[in-house]
C-alpha cells in the first residue's frame, strides 16, 4: 500500500486521546476515590463496555433501529448490542440477572469509559470515564446520608480541600410535595414528559442559568430570553407560584431550620411531609457523622434532570471560582451527583427495589485538579537519558542505564539513530531532566558526565524569568563512575553539588 | 412494564463480569507492571476504545461490511468504526497522525482492553485486558533487548518469581535465513498466505502441540492426526527439512553457543547472518543488564504467529506446571510476548518507519498468579459490619461506623430491611470479618459487643478441619466504647483479646 492510497490517520469525531500527565492524574485519582469508596465497604465490579441493547433499556419499542444518544449496532447473531452509556444500567442488568445469589443490600463501586453518541463540542466528548457507587437494597435515609457523606470524603481524598466543595442535598419527594401543596399533579417515572409537572421541574432546573425570577416566568406565562426567543412557560397561577417559590426559597441557619422552612411549604401534601423526614432523617446522620455545614447542606433548588429520581437527590459542587468559556468568572461547579431511584431494577424484575448512589464526573473532577494541584501532582517523572555516543560502547551504556534503574529512578537508553547532538535534541523536546554520557575519555577515567537539562533550558530564558538557583548550579557534571546513582538523585531534587 | 413484557436480564454472548478480588489483583497487578514500564522510560497513553475501520486496518478494500473479527458498525456520519481489537493499531494511527510533533524514538505504555468477534470458549473471551509497550523509530537490536528485559522486570514485579519464568527469543530474520538456505523463498508481509514460506514458518509454530516429528512431516508431504484428518505439508525435499531441522534444533551452553550454531545453519544467507548478528548484539545487551540464561534464552523454535514481525521476536512463558483443561500436567506457558515490527505505520505514511515492543495477556497472567500468589493477594478487605438492631439508634451507630473507617478499616452500616438475625445472615453471606453489636443494654453501659464471624464460621465446619485457633478464642467480646477500634484490630490480626 502506497502513501497515495492508504488511509488517512485520524481520530473519530469526539473522541481524544489522554496525554501522559493526564492518565498519571486520573490514575492517581480514581485510586483515591476508589479507596474511599472500600473504606466504607463498597467492593468493586466490572461490567462489559458492551451490554444487549434491551437490557440498557435504550430502545424504541416499536422501532428497529435503537434510540439516539447510544452507540448501538447488531451483533454476530443479529441481536442488538450497545456500548454502556452510563454504569447505572449494567448494575441494574447485573442485580437482576444475579438476584438470586446476591445478599441485599448489595454495595458496589465501579469506574470506566461510557459513550454517548451526542453532539461533541468543546470539552464534550463521546467517550469518558464515570466513577460510581450504589447500594441496591437499602430504603433507609441512612444510605442516602452516606453516599452524601462518601462523596464529600472521596473529593477530599482526590485532593479537593474542605471548604472548596459543598454537597448540596435536596428530596425529590418533598420538591414534588411542594407542588402537590401548589396543586400541581406529582411528576413519576411513568409519566411522559408533556407532565406539567415536569415542566415545573425543568423550570426549577434552570435556575443556575436564568435566575430565580426567570424560574417565576417559566412557571407562569413563560419567559423572553435576550435573543428574544420565547419559552412558553407552565401556566401555573400566581398563587400556585407563590406556594412553590414558598418551598424553593426555604432557607434557614442550618439543616435543622432549613427542614422547618421546607415543612411549612408543603405541609398538606403527605408526600411533602414523607420528603422532610427523609431529610430530618439524613441531617441526624450526618450530624452524627460529624458532617457541618461546611460539607454539606440543604438545598431546595437541587433537582438533577433524570426523571427517576424517587426520593433524597444531592450533588457536589466545587466553590472555588473559575474563568467559563465566556471569560466570566463563576464558581466551578457540579462534579457529582446522585440520588436515591427505586425503579431501575423494575423493568427487569417488575417490582420496585430501593437503591441510592452518586456518580463523579471524572473528567469535571480531574479538570478542576489541574487547577487546584500543583502542576507535578500527576506524579509522572521523566526518565534521565543515558546517551549513546559511541555504538561501540552500547553493553556500557546498558549498565549505567540499569544502575539507575535498579535505584528506582526512570532511565531510557537512547534506541534510534543520530548522533549525540540529535539525541540531546530528543531530550530536550522530550523535557527530560538529565543526561548521562560517557565517551572514550570518561571510560578511562572511570567517570561519567551528566548534563542537567533542566538548567540548560532554565538558562535558555530571559534573564528576568530564570529560577533564582540558576546562576549557582553546574550545568553540566564529571563525577566518578561509582557515584553515578548518588549524582543522579542530587541533581535530580535540585540541590548542590 | 411489568415482568411479561420486561427484558430479561443476561449479558452478551462472550462477554462477562469480573467479580471484587479479580478487579483488585489485576489493578494491583497493572499497577505493578506499568510501574515498570515507567522506570524504563515509557510514558503512558490513552487511545479512545473506537476508532475509524481504515484506520484500525482491518477494512477489506472492495467489500462494504468490514473483515471478521472486529466489532464495527457506522456511526452517525455513516463511517465505519470499530472497537479497538488490540492496541498496537492504535498506536499505529496515532504515531501516524502525530509524526510531525512526536520525537522518536517515541515510547509509550498502553493499558486496557481490547475486543474480539470471535467464538468465545472456556477463557476466551470477546473482551479482555492487554498491557503493551512499544518503541517506535529505533532500530537498534538494543530496543528488542530492552523489550525482553522489561518484560522479565514486569513478570517479576508483578508477583513471579525469578527462575519462575523464561523469556524466549528467536529472530524472524534469522529464521527466514534458514528457510532461504534450504531454498524456500523467504516470507514477507506483502506475500500472501499462500507463499509457501508461511506455510513452513507455520509449521514450525505447531510445534509445542505435533512434537518435532510432526513438524517434519508438516515440512513434507504432510501429517495425519489421531483422528485420521490429515494436513497438507509444505512438500519440501529431504534435504530442504534438514536444512531447516538443523536450525530448529541448533543448541548449545549460553546464548553465545546457540548464536555460534544458529550461524551454522543459516550461514549461507545474507539476511540470516543479519539475524544472527542482531541476536548477539541482544545477547550483549542482555549479558550487561545483568540478564543470564536463568531468564532469557534464544530459542529457534519461537516464530509468533503474526506475520507482521521483521526481526527479533520473543515470549515470555511461566515454567510452573498447571492442569490443563484436559486434566493433563503442562507448563503453563507464554503469557506475553512480542517483537520488531517495521512496517505498521507504513500503511499510513509509505514508508518503514522501525519499533518494536511486547503485550502482557493481562487475563493470562492473572490467572498464572491466581494459582502462584497467597490467596488474599488481591488486598480485598471486606468491611466490618456495624449492625442495626434498633431503628432509634441510628446516629449512634453512624458513630460507630464513622469511628472505624477513621481508623482506616473498611466498615459498613446496615441500612438494608430486616432485623438482627438477617443482619447477621448477610454479614455472613458476605463473608464480613466482624459484627459490631449495641443495644439498650450496650449503650448504657458505654460498651460495645463485637461477633467474630470468621470464627462462626470456622466453629461450623467439621471438628478435623477447624484451624487450632479456633478453641482459643472468644467467639464475641464485649469492650469498654473507648476501645472499639483497639478491639477491633485485635480481632482482625486474629491475635487474643
Amino acid at each position: 500500500m502506497n502513501i497515495e492510497t492508504g488511509p488517512i490517520p485520524r481520530l473519530p469525531r469526539g473522541f481524544r486521546d489522554i496525554p501522559p500527565e493526564d492518565v498519571l492524574l486520573r490514575e492517581r485519582m480514581i485510586a483515591s476515590v476508589c479507596s474511599v469508596y472500600r473504606r466504607y465497604g463498597f467492593e468493586p465490579l466490572e461490567t462489559p463496555h458492551i451490554e444487549y441493547l434491551d437490557a440498557l433499556g435504550k430502545h424504541l419499542p416499536d422501532v428497529d433501529a435503537p434510540d439516539g444518544g447510544v452507540f448501538a449496532f447488531r451483533d454476530d447473531s443479529a441481536e442488538w448490542v450497545a456500548l454502556r452509556y452510563d454504569l447505572t444500567a449494567p448494575l441494574a442488568r447485573y442485580v437482576a440477572e444475579h438476584e438470586k445469589e446476591i445478599v441485599f443490600p448489595y454495595r458496589r463501586y465501579q469506574v470506566g469509559p461510557v459513550f454517548r453518541l451526542e453532539k461533541p463540542g468543546p470539552g464534550r466528548f463521546r467517550e469518558f470515564y464515570q466513577c460510581d457507587f450504589d447500594t441496591v437494597g437499602a430504603g433507609s435515609p441512612a444510605a442516602d446520608a452516606e453516599a452524601c457523606c462518601a462523596l464529600a470524603d472521596a473529593l477530599e481524598a482526590a485532593g479537593v480541600e474542605r471548604g472548596g466543595y459543598i454537597v448540596k442535598i435536596n428530596n425529590r419527594k418533598a420538591l414534588n410535595g411542594a407542588l402537590e401543596a401548589a396543586g400541581v399533579a406529582p411528576a413519576s417515572v411513568a409519566e411522559s414528559s408533556s407532565d406539567n409537572s415536569l415542566v415545573v421541574l425543568r423550570a426549577i432546573d434552570k435556575l443556575e442559568r436564568v435566575g430565580m425570577d426567570g424560574v417565576i416566568r417559566l412557571l407562569g406565562e413563560g419567559r423572553k430570553d435576550e435573543s428574544g426567543d420565547f419559552t412558553k412557560g407552565a401556566g401555573l397561577t400566581n398563587s400556585q407560584i407563590d406556594s412553590i417559590v414558598r418551598y424553593l426559597r426555604a432557607s434557614g441557619d442550618g439543616r435543622s431550620d432549613v427542614c422547618d422552612a421546607l415543612f411549612e411549604a408543603v405541609k398538606d401534601s403527605e408526600t411533602g411531609r414523607e420528603g422532610v423526614s427523609e431529610l430530618r432523617a439524613i441531617h441526624d446522620m450526618l450530624s452524627a457523622a460529624g458532617f457541618g455545614e461546611d460539607r454539606a447542606v440543604f438545598d431546595p433548588l437541587i433537582v438533577r434532570g433524570l426523571a427517576y429520581y424517587t426520593g433524597p437527590v444531592f450533588e457536589a459542587a466545587l466553590t472555588f471560582e473559575t474563568v467559563d468559556e465566556r471569560g466570566e468568572k463563576k464558581q466551578f461547579g457540579s462534579v457529582a451527583g446522585g440520588g436515591r431511584y427505586d425503579t431501575l431494577v423494575e423493568r427487569f424484575l417488575g417490582r420496585k427495589v430501593p437503591a441510592t448512589g452518586a456518580s463523579i464526573g471524572v473528567d469535571r473532577l480531574m479538570s478542576a485538579l489541574k487547577q487546584l494541584l500543583p502542576p507535578d501532582a500527576s506524579a509522572y517523572s521523566a526518565p534521565v537519558l543515558v546517551t549513546t555516543m559511541d555504538p561501540s560502547l552500547m553493553p556500557e551504556y546498558q549498565k549505567l542505564v540499569f544502575e539507575i534503574r535498579g535505584a528506582g529512578i526512570p532511565a531510557e537508553l537512547f534506541t534510534g539513530s543520530g548522533g549525540f547532538r540529535k539525541q540531546l535534541k530528543y531530550a530536550d523536546r522530550r523535557n527530560l531532566p538529565l543526561a548521562v554520557i560517557c565517551g572514550e575519555d570518561e571510560l578511562n577515567s572511570r567517570t561519567v558526565s551528566i548534563k542537567d537539562l533542566l538548567l540548560g533550558r532554565e538558562l535558555s530564558k530571559d534573564i528576568k524569568d530564570r529560577a533564582s538557583w540558576v546562576d549557582d548550579r553546574p550545568a553540566q557534571v564529571t563525577a566518578p563512575r561509582s557515584e553515578l546513582v548518588a549524582t543522579i538523585k542530587k541533581m535530580l531534587s535540585g540541590s548542590d553539588i
